[in-house]
């Protein structure tokens, strides 16, 4: 029993057992309805969840709701934001569209919310248009080189960088929309080129989304966002937009811009509307029809603090229930949200109902626990699943051996991860083999190898496990060929199009891709709670430190030295790291761990399990909230290499300032000391 | 094996090996020459730990050095400190003796360090001197009531405030004594009152010490002092004086403050001095030599850089070595250090040479891996410890169970701890109902028990275990009846008097009371390292924090309610904490652990050892270096309740600013997450 390990042949069942026609009737049921964070859809996806997660025949153990109260942002929908064209004498010219046209039922559902830039403050904007291309700092000062920006309002297309980054306050307000060249591979007619006639974004689509760039309940940092919770105050809120903003479609975008005057702007700030993009002189052209008029933003939005519902359940485990696998999603949307995030809530919700299944009949009961989690208010800033971690802090770091995260489950057409289920549409093709065909590296250890990416950012749910509590974490999706089109996402991103016919009409018919994706992600979390040695490889992430290290010595040590800086503690530590993986790997190989005492099981499994944890440092960003994990932390240097060191280097080299090479000093020490610190842990233990 | 618990006749044995004359005979090795931290004597010492520690028939399994580069602070032996009376026409009336005065060769031995303020800045400082009493904010506040302080100097007692508290830059120097009130019972004679005539402090005494206000290496927070550690510019350290400081001896003392003019002192103020405390003109009487003269102080204390060793021993777990039971001392003295800390060091020998000796003899291995800790300058503010604690961060936080500190083993006449060990001098008394006796408070739970303190300052070397690791830590130590003497601490503390000679007179002549105290930590040590499940009990700190809580609601409850800030989240924690203790503790008492899954017991070892782990906030106290437990950190209200609300709370009260009164919910918050956290841990696991 307390040996108990993997059992291949329940692996095997349960991959028969998940069902696509099942993953499609539950994305169905959830995308009934428009469900955005606490509104009466989002209520009616707690209580299907709780239905099904408490089922007799196929529920968890357990399953509950956990509710906070968070702070949201909303349009008023008695008073619509309005973005217009007016002339000197405030005579309206144009009015940008209020809502995206309705192709099906779904668009005109009440529920659907107006495009909106949520934590966009209310107020009043008029100024001349300019074109500042993605909103990059370096955007803004190419186009500040060549006028003088204040006053003005912003036009910027999404892509480059962050929503949260879009808004300096040099201008008065900011327009924001996508450009056929980023989503639509050029296309824009709704007669016959984009959606409901091909997965294309129509002419009217708007991406919503979050301008807020930290994670959490903006009021209550690092404290669960309780009833009687202390709060800041909203003007004491840092990450939110100083200014006006609004999103709107391209099919106004084309209009404002192609009317902008002054000069061209740079090839690459060009997009794929039929016009030259100008910078704007500020403002329209002396031919245009809207020669001399201001755009004008009136934006009514309105902050409020509502209740969010997590949905948690569990599965306890036989032999280590004080170890928990943790999987979840966020199950709040934009409108009806068919894949953002409900595809990855039906994979979920099938995985669970074929897991739940097998304990409900005795089959089996994991070695460890099973958390499942479907988050709430994720579209706001990632807000359940870390105010969640927030309260649950000290049992979630002591106990979660990973954390896997499905959100989006299917972006397109091709899946990342793993073996054992095969790629659909391939027919003798697995997944990992079409992973490794489509997107593979060259590892020292391993030869060729698909890629993964690292969790730097706070892209989805998986933020506050890694960055907050250093717990191993895994994101995955399937998603579609990048050779073939250069949508930067599916183009019913964030839309009143995301929907249950776009959905199985254009991103997976059959669903034979969510099913595969259910498959691997369910392969895994069996694994991680049922193996008796936790399989999570110490060694790879010595391959991981030291590419990041070869990088940082290419780029930083010849500066580094000149400023008697060394390098060699970092070095010292990357190299004690591999050793103590290298140490930790024979034992356990030369182990015979099914005949070892369990302790000795225990004690490697904790090990790895708290490796992770070892890189966390509370203190080591100050100015980035949650962000503790010295290698995974999220960096604007662009360089695959330590967030903070790359970071600070780029400051010092800049500033070329004495306390600035300090703090890059400060940083290869915080390094240096948490990967010894890691390291320290995978050698034996006294 | 794996259920291996401690065995009675074991610790029958080991008590019965403690040997008294042991334990003097390493304490006269110890004291041979002064070893204040990084000298040569220091050095022998290291040595002769290591030589102990690595004895073939008596060591440990273990033991190396650690060496952390740490900054200090030295007087200058070429250019001592002087502290004079110098009349306006620069004529010096009054020297101030620069050495304490010689009763035993070991005040001659060369390597005794001239009395000074650690981290006392150089200087030359002079003007009119004023009685400050003990230095207290409210001191100063009282005095500058009567005068303009600016460009004087004070002379101020110890005791009241910590050293680190004693220098507020309105004054242009300090000067530091020991009143004979405070410490000698008023005596003040060495014709026949004093060392060596009895345990008093003779007139010539100082007292050293650091002021610096922090714990650990000054110039690497957070980080280890390894060589190439990133260190902050010494200008830019907080917590230290910031004007010069020099401790002298009350012979001098009396000569200043007797010949001091203006009106009395408040009668709290007057010490045992023949004459009256007067406040300071400023300076000194008309009718006084002194008349119209300065005192001067010339001040050559240089800050150095230097190697400073841990000596560090293990005893390696058979069943759990991944469970650590840490055992420490410091080494360093500022002179002979007979006392402070070689009692403590005489006791951690004689307790580690006969644990040795079963090891060696193959009669007994712990269950748990044992450390020894002998930490390197202390004195100079917890350093050793401190560095420690930070470069094994990790490894220390993941494996605890608990640390032991002993430094002054014997301050006196009467133990504090534990039963099974006979009291000295009171032929029937265990070391139990001796204390229990002397010192008791009554309990809901147990009745009458001894009492014991919290480790909520950082007065030895548990600080860094406590405060920044949240490991469960105890300090102990054998002290005298204060119901027969005044004395603050013992006389002899950080002077040159603080001899062997002293130690085996004064304070346990026989070392009966250093072998109870070598008995008692011993014995908790074993049953820590040996029993199978943790000798600590969640109950016991149930009713701490109901104490806390009691406390907190009737000082502050009518006032935050007034301010609209609910104490129900922190009631409902306390709560929560009862209810999962009691829990815990029912699943202990109705297991059958002996048989149970050696994962059951670990599970409930890892509740109880990481129970203060879940205490811990980072972020709690911005201005606390080190400072994480939200249950235990410093307080300067001076009230036993949660001492981050009880700290906000008093500013709140006196400032009534809405934004400290937020501070006082935000600390709320904090608490009530914290102990809800914890109490998550005592539940069942899922
Ligand atoms: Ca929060
Ligand atoms: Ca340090
Ligand atoms: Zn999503
Ligand atoms: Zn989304
Ligand atoms: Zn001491
Ligand atoms: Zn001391």
């Amino acid at each position: 029993d307390v040996a108990k390990d993997v059992d291949e042949s329940l692996i095997e069942k349960f991959l028969s057992e998940v069902d696509n026609i099942q993953i499609q009737e539950n994305l169905r049921e959830l995308t009934k309805v428009p469900h955005m964070a606490t509104t009466a859809g989002d209520e009616q996806t707690v209580q299907f969840m709780l239905k099904r997660w408490q089922d007799p025949e196929s529920g968890l153990d357990q399953a509950w709701r956990e509710e906070y109260k968070v702070y949201l942002s909303f349009p008023d929908p008695n008073n619509p934001n309005k973005v217009t064209v007016v002339n000197p004498s405030n005579t309206v010219l144009y009015t940008v569209r209020e809502k995206e046209k309705t192709y099906t039922s779904d668009q005109n559902d009440p529920e659907v919310v107006q495009p909106y830039a949520a934590y966009s403050p209310a107020g009043h904007a008029k100024g001349k248009l300019v074109y500042a291309n993605q909103g990059k700092p370096s955007d803004y000062q190419e186009l500040n080189k060549t006028m003088d920006l204040r006053g003005t309002i912003a036009i910027t297309r999404y892509g480059g960088a962050g929503r949260g980054a879009k808004h300096p306050s040099v201008f008065t307000g900011v327009l924001v929309y996508t450009d056929p060249l980023d989503i639509n591979d050029g296309l824009m007619s709704d007669i016959n080129e984009t959606y409901p006639h091909s997965w294309y974004m129509p002419p009217s689509g708007v991406e919503r989304g979050s301008f807020n760039s930290q994670f959490g309940d903006l009021l209550t940092p690092y404290l669960a966002a309780k009833e009687e919770t202390y709060r800041i105050a909203p003007e004491d809120i840092t990450g939110i937009p100083p200014i006006p903003i609004q999103p709107i479609g391209f099919e106004d975008a084309y209009r404002l811009i192609c009317e902008l005057g002054g000069e061209a702007a740079p090839a690459a700030w060009q997009g794929a509307f039929n016009c030259t993009y100008n910078f704007g002189s500020p403002g329209f052209k002396h031919t245009s029809v809207f020669n001399n008029s201001d755009v004008k933003l009136d934006i009514y939005n309105k902050d409020d603090v509502k209740n969010s519902s997590n949905v948690m359940g569990i599965i306890r485990g036989s032999v280590e229930p004080d170890r928990y696998v943790i999987y979840g999603n966020h199950r709040d949307s934009w409108v009806h949200g068919a894949i953002d995030p409900s595809s990855g809530t039906s994979v979920m919700l099938e995985l669970s109902r074929v897991l739940g299944m097998m304990v409900k009949q005795g089959k089996w009961r994991p070695r460890r626990s099973i958390i499942f989690g479907s988050w709430g208010a994720e579209e706001f800033g990632l807000i359940g699943s870390a105010e969640y971690t927030e309260q649950y802090f000290t049992v979630l770091s002591e106990r979660t051996v990973a954390y896997i995260n499905v959100d989006i489950a299917v972006f397109g057409k091709k899946l990342y991860y793993l073996s054992r289920v095969d790629a659909p549409g391939l027919d003798s093709t697995s997944v990992y083999d079409n992973w490794i065909r489509y997107s593979n590296k060259t590892s020292p250890a391993h030869g060729v190898i698909p890629t993964m990416g690292y969790l730097s950012g706070a892209g989805s749910d998986y933020a506050a496990f890694v960055h907050y509590l250093g717990i191993t974490s895994m994101d995955m999706s399937y998603t579609y060929d990048r050779s073939k089109t250069n949508a930067r996402i599916y183009p019913a991103y964030h839309t009143a199009y995301d929907t249950f016919d776009y959905a199985s009409r254009f991103i997976d018919p059959g669903f034979l891709s969510h099913q595969a994706v259910a498959k691997t992600a369910g392969n895994i979390l069996i694994r991680l709670a049922d193996s008796l040695v936790l399989p999570l490889n110490c060694s790879d992430y010595a391959e991981s430190l030291e590419d990041y290290l070869n990088t940082a010595v290419n780029l930083y040590q010849t500066k580094l030295q000149a400023n008697s800086i060394s390098m060699e503690p970092l070095k010292h530590a990357v190299g004690s790291f591999r050793r103590a993986a290298t140490h930790l790997d024979e034992v356990i190989r030369s182990s015979d761990l099914a005949n070892e005492t369990p302790l000795k099981v225990r004690r490697i499994n904790d090990q790895l399990m708290l490796l992770d944890r070892a890189f966390l440092d509370p203190l080591a960003f100050p100015d980035k909230y949650a962000y503790r994990h010295v290698i995974w932390a999220s960096s604007s240097a662009g360089k695959p290499t330590f967030p903070g060191l790359a970071d600070a280097y780029v400051k010092a080299e800049s500033s070329n300032q004495p306390k600035d090479w300090g703090k890059v000093h400060y940083h290869l020490s915080v390094l240096s000391q948490a990967i010894e610190g890691a390291a320290n842990t995978l050698f034996d233990v006294i």
